[in-house]
């Protein structure tokens, strides 16, 4: 791991190129260290002006009297080189590079400077942030290396939320969000172009940093896969939620990224299945951040029970038990025990009825506003619930306010996460402050409050899941070589020596063969071409199928081998492959393809023309979890089929589980080499029975020692 | 139309059982209504007191000076009818009854008093909003009828956009919301159990309220299905947008709902279709409705065009844009006019590349931030844009924020919305408060300016569609009498008289008769047995498919009248019906379905067991605009399947349109008896053609004209 030490503690601070038009955007960065009264040392660099700001100026780099820990560098594009060259001479640690046209726009030159401004790091060991980027905002200790600042706030300097953002505007944006909402941000870092730094520098910085709880990056492109997934297992196992905004999930989001910084977005749905399979909380849009990460600093991550909700207004009840159905959040079944705690704090006229979640203690609230705490308390100690939302409106009464120190008492205390919504009401105001300064969230709406328990539930489940996943070890077992050829036989043969459920196939070389092996298989059967030549077999005459006789059988099997011999007279013809008719209930997809960024991923799908026209599949990173499979079925919208819905059997989870694993270790093993392999049609049975009765291997040459080199 | 002028515009406020302790609920009106200042007359109702809050008290209804123009009804449960009943006999012409208790929660007793609250209402001529209600606010005159009010702050007196709710907390949660989101709320109405004055007498009121410009309606259960649709078309027609907001849409929530209120909520996606068909813009959460209010406050609804988005931040630039694609909103197009307009404001280094939108000024932005509201204005004349969202980070610059009176002056004279973002910035707030006060939205988030926008288009969509429908006669046909009885063969012969397209079917007595009926129609055929009261005919053993020949006709004839005979002893057998057997490369439903609230709605749907997993079907009322079949395939998640993906035909769209006219015919000639006519399966055949396989229609006996009286 880099030391960002300096970049991100520095006590010597110069600015290069810092004009004394302090106005002006190469003139704000020293006004704003100026302003901050931050306790470090400015070093102001201007080659005509002797002070800036009040600070004593230097010509260059090498006029200063020691060397910075950082230097801001917001000279106009051509001097930006030579600068950050005499800086790294001067002995500058790191540098920050605000200066834009590098290679987000202005064609070759500009890729070529950028290329430099990482030799020029790497040369000196020195850590480079940007070019085109808008700096660092260290709100916890006050410290501006930026032309935009809005430490002009109070702070809270706990600095327990860390912000990193490919985008300038991303960063500010996020920053400025998180501090209206109180929420208490310690750094907000923008990495702009990332000639050297990368957000999975900094997110790997502030897995390491204790001061920060939570960490938000917003992105649009992610460089290093292996390292940034490494980086979220890391996050996840500290208990360190990392909340995540990808810009470029469409096709037209993606378009506009590579206007806009020439980034090649990768795959979302590869990002995304990764994403949510190491445990990041992933939002779709500004406005959820701040909600979210004021939750995630509760640091209660339950991994199982449902929501429950206590409120004083039916209408909110509704809207919140909607929004749980919709998006698939559990409510909270209650305890018996429980539904008697929350009966006795229940107005009159509810005795009669049976309690159930959510639960409406009504306008008659206001006679007896502490009930809500009361009940939250009783929601709290049943283990069927996983975190509970307190939404009210106009909650004061004769009490005043008393009970809100009770229900911030509880959250402080609680395992489980705690939050509220406060719907209106005079001193609505000033309730949504006492609440947060008490350290409970306070969101906008019941129905943003259900998203967000749901998400800190799910961070919940996938550390639990990931524990349980690394207490198993994995039997080792050597790798089956990769085929020479890759014909359906030879493939399927492979298959099955890594223990996929391949369907029976025979090879035979004449009609006599064919028919032989059919007898010994069972009618019906089919006849397929057996050649690694062609990979279109229907098209080239090759399939005959539901042949019921042994004479049907060898009749075929003349056929096919003449219109193959016709259509593709150079093909290497190994003969014909005869299996069993499978009767399909089902057809799924499943294999392995391989991400540029994330490397190879499993993938699991319903098949035929509604999954091509629904795209309902589901992919996972490797290593797989023990009993991924189950998660994988439920992340697809054809999910009740593979459980046998409607009466159908349902698809051997077992099976399943071995198919993905048996192609996890595939990937494992041949990752390297493999392009992409596609099982396709995965045959559920009448009986439930899983059966590939097809697959097509694409691999790369192996690289011999000497290529290698 | 009931008169509402004494609820909504009284001069003479009376206030039954008005408590001197004036922090109480039953204390709370009155004190509002003296610190409002408002100019109205007080008269407070208390049998002790001769003063409450400054004003003469009188001991009952009947002492009152004058006839109230409205009475506020405080008292507890058991008063409330003889108040009610005193006030009628007084002369009041309104009463508004907050006190609970009622229906919603204390049994038959409960019942039956709201139930002769509303028989007082309707004997003396009076309109009564509640029992169980929060009342009125009217913000416009600044005139509170409630125990809560928010007249304190100060309040924009157009009064431009109307609440009505059925929860006092959902009245309540949306004015505040929108009074500090400074949208110009003119009335909030909450109408409670809804004994008398229903959401529809309100909304009804308010479409013919010329100061009333927007609706905004939270609901749980809408009772008078018809007059509502025909109030939502009023509305639309008017070019007043109602955004609805409905609670109670999943399982959990209407379960919530019906404990809540005892309201039965009706199935939501029947409601879903006919608020989208009608125009009506629906969200989903409290936290979008001051955007979409503000936003619909400019009138501007174009219906053709896509969103252009102009920005200085490349990231909210993609964020638009993955929202856009995310809701199937289409980005505009821009013309090769326009591109040159743009290209004209961009900065140097944007000179040699093409324009696309969005369009990212890039933070160079800062040296001519004029640029933005030139682009904008540029973008507005462009006939493919429908509308414009200006984002912007850190919007300042060297002169000021000058270009904002441009931009607000811009999206004055604009047919086309314009709506803006401030993602962050020093100046933030002030900048956000000038675009407001210029009648500009602020939103919080490009994905949230993008739905705002979509909404709007849809709205002006509908409006467009609405139109043009109505400048279309229909040809008055006759209808064709139900049939005497429901077997598939009457049914389909019926709908083919409608001018569904139906699978030939012949009828056959006898063996030899069936196989001379196949040899007619061609083979292979299918054999099914043909009885009225024979509904499960696979079951019975009376089908047989894919015959080939006159002999296999003639042996699967007997075979299935015997069958039938076997299994079903009584029925009346009339024969079998013979078809071609038909294949379908894709299966629909369709249909007829009654529903409680709304009466009669035409489906279509994808068939099978996908579409019974998927649930992929969707809904049109009556009458049904022309080219509705179109607008139903696109609903559909399978609709690239129905439009001929993956080089099958498309569904023939004339033949679809016909089958839904024909439906829409049937319902409306039949919509009286009708309980359900399920199309199942409607198969879609290689060639395209639509061709109704199977039919089962369920109707009431007719009425009687002696029964009918």
């Amino acid at each position: 791991m880099r030391d960002l030490g300096p970049l991100l503690r520095p006590r010597i601070i110069a600015v290069v190129g810092a004009s004394s038009n302090l106005r002006s955007p190469s003139g704000k960065p020293v006004r704003f260290l100026r302003e901050s009264g931050a306790d470090v040392t400015v070093y102001p660099v201007n080659p005509v002006r002797d002070e800036v700001a009040g600070y004593r100026a230097y010509p260059d780099p090498s006029a200063l009297p020691e060397a910075p820990d950082v230097a801001v560098v917001v000279t106009p594009g051509s001097a930006v080189i030579p600068a950050v060259e005499a800086l790294a001479e001067r002995g500058a640690r790191a540098v920050v590079v605000i200066t834009s046209g590098f290679a987000e726009g202005s064609g070759d030159e500009g890729v070529a400077a950028q290329r430099r401004l990482r030799e020029i790091a790497g040369e000196h060991d020195m850590v480079l942030l940007g070019p085109n980027t808008l700096g660092i905002h260290d709100y916890a200790r006050g410290i501006p290396l930026s032309f935009v600042w809005y430490g002009e706030r109070p702070i809270d300097d706990s600095g327990a939320v860390a912000v990193v953002s490919q985008s300038g505007s991303g960063m500010t944006s996020l920053c400025d969000r998180l501090l209206t909402a109180s929420v208490p941000v310690g750094f907000g870092v923008a990495t702009g172009n990332e000639a050297d730094l990368t957000v999975v520098d900094l997110l790997e910085h502030f897995a390491a940093d204790d001061s920060v709880r939570v960490i938000v990056t917003v992105f649009e492109e992610i460089r290093e896969g292996a390292r940034f997934i490494e980086v979220c297992r890391r996050l996840r196992a500290a208990g360190k939620p990392l909340i995540a905004l990808k810009a470029g999930r469409t096709e037209s989001g993606a378009a506009m990224v590579k206007s806009h910084t020439g980034a090649l977005a990768g795959a979302y749905p590869v990002l995304r299945a990764l994403l949510r399979q190491n445990g990041v909380i992933e939002v779709e849009d500004l406005d959820e951040v701040p909600p979210m990460a004021a939750a995630a600093l509760l640091g209660a991550y339950p991994d199982s029970g449902g929501i429950a909700v206590v409120t004083n207004s039916g209408g909110a009840a509704a809207l919140a038990a909607d929004r749980a159905d919709e998006i698939g959040a559990p409510l909270a079944q209650l305890g018996p025990e429980t539904r008697e705690q929350v009966r006795a704090n229940l107005p009159e006229f509810a005795q009669g009825r049976p309690v159930s979640n959510p639960i409406d203690v009504t306008a008659q609230n206001v006679k007896r506003p502490r009930a809500i705490a009361e009940i939250a308390a009783a929601l709290v100690d049943d283990p069927g619930v996983g975190g509970v939302l307190v939404a009210l409106a106009s909650a004061g009464g004769p009490d005043g306010l008393a009970w809100v120190d009770r229900l911030i008492e509880l959250a402080r205390a609680s395992p489980k996460p705690i939050v509220a919504v406060i719907l209106s009401g005079q001193e609505s105001e000033g309730l949504r402050n006492r609440l947060r300064a008490g350290g409970v969230p306070v969101l906008s709406s019941p129905a943003m409050a259900v998203d967000t328990l749901h998400r800190l539930h799910r961070f919940g489940a996938s550390r639990r899941a990931a524990e349980a996943a690394e207490a198993m070890q994995p039997i080792p077992q050597d790798p089956v070589p990769l085929p020479d050829d890759a014909s359906e036989f030879t493939t399927l043969h492979w298959l099955r020596e890594y223990g996929v459920p391949v369907v029976e196939q025979r090879l035979a070389t004449t009609p006599a063969e064919a028919a032989e092996a059919a007898e010994a298989i069972g009618f019906p059967v089919a006849v397929k071409i057996c050649s690694p030549d062609i990979a279109h077999k229907t098209e080239a005459g090759g399939v005959a199928l539901d042949l019921k006789t042994a004479e049907e059988v060898s009749a075929a099997t003349e056929r096919v081998l003449g219109a193959a011999a016709g259509s593709a007279p150079d093909a290497v013809i190994q003969g014909v492959t005869v299996s069993p008719m499978v009767e399909a209930t089902l057809e799924l997809i499943s294999g392995i393809h391989e991400d540029p960024t994330f490397g190879p991923v499993v993938l699991l799908g319903l098949g035929g023309v509604w999954a091509e026209v629904l795209g309902d599949v589901t992919m996972r990173g490797l290593p797989l979890a023990h009993g991924a499979s189950e998660g994988m079925v439920a992340d697809l919208q054809g999910a009740a089929l593979l459980r046998g819905a409607r009466g159908r059997a349902a698809a051997d989870p077992a099976a399943l589980e071995r198919l993905v694993r048996a192609l996890a270790r595939i990937a494992a093993d041949h990752g390297d080499r493999l392009q992409s392999l596609d099982l396709n049609p995965v045959a559920i049975t009448t009986s439930g029975e899983v059966v590939v009765l097809d697959a097509a291997l694409f691999a790369r040459p192996p690289v011999t020692p000497r290529e290698a080199r």
